[in-house]
């Protein structure tokens, strides 16, 4: 039954991005797919996450994050970044840091800042409003990777539950 | 300059949706694209709407909203359900009530049925989180509509600001 919970989820469309956060000295990078616009003006995006993420403290205390749209051609980069804290991820990548601190991928489509301006539980997650201070398209030809061409790497479909129920 | 901002965000992958909202008799329906998922267990949407639109009130009242989701070729479906209020939305196409009431598109490509479970501010939004409480692929051949593919359908990059500012 939750496999087709998770088919039915996968009509919804979504892109992928590398969300950034920094406190101090520290910074960190991971994969996401739920992000997306929420306001015009001020411009906001809303950034779903599982407060038991590994980067979840680093968001907290340094109130700001990066998304960084990833092209067609990077699904190594998706999975780099999707795999668990551990090694530095962004040893590996070029990257400056914002206004913030909060690292700006060099080989992205185009990026994001944010300053963390609220937040809500969102049910296993907890939505992150931030608004957005700057930006800048990297490579306007490129097209943004979307959520399908992921497959399963990131194994969601074991984390619906078996059936739907009213509240 | 707002053109640029525009097209920043466009970098960002959206679906595009037909929302609908009902309470008692009442019953309407409008296009939206901020819709995205925000947890797996509880399975919940999240929808952001300004809340002046005409719809906002039945979705207060009603406390439900469905998402249907649209295929490539329903530009005209999109198009349709972006107009302002007034005649009668629903009447020109095949719909059924879910449980709630909230209209369910036979012609999507697949619809959620949400109950609202909470919402917060988001600048010129307001985010509504909806609780999936029954769910249907009807045409799992189909591919979901891309944002993208409405082009200035919408009139969005009117609506950004000039240029980007702390908080």
């Amino acid at each position: 039954m939750s496999n087709s919970i998770a088919a039915l989820f996968q009509c919804l469309t979504q892109g992928v991005y590398v969300v950034g956060v920094a406190h101090g000295e520290n910074c960190n990078a991971f994969t996401a797919a739920w992000v997306m616009q929420v306001s015009f003006n001020p411009p906001l995006l809303a950034l779903s996450i599982n407060p038991n993420h590994s980067s979840y403290g680093l968001l907290q205390r340094g109130k700001a994050f990066s998304v960084n749209v990833l092209k067609q051609d990077q699904l190594e980069l998706a999975a780099h970044y999707a795999e668990p804290a551990g090694a530095d991820k962004l040893a590996l990548v070029e990257w400056v840091p914002g206004r913030t601190g909060v690292p700006l991928l060099n080989d992205a489509m185009a990026w994001f800042e944010c300053e963390w301006v609220g937040s809500c539980p969102a049910g296993d997650h907890v939505l992150v409003l931030g608004k957005v201070i700057d930006g800048k398209i990297l490579d306007a030809a490129a097209r943004p990777m979307t959520y399908q061409e992921t497959g399963s790497m990131d194994g969601a479909a074991a984390l619906f539950p078996d059936a739907f129920t009213p509240s």
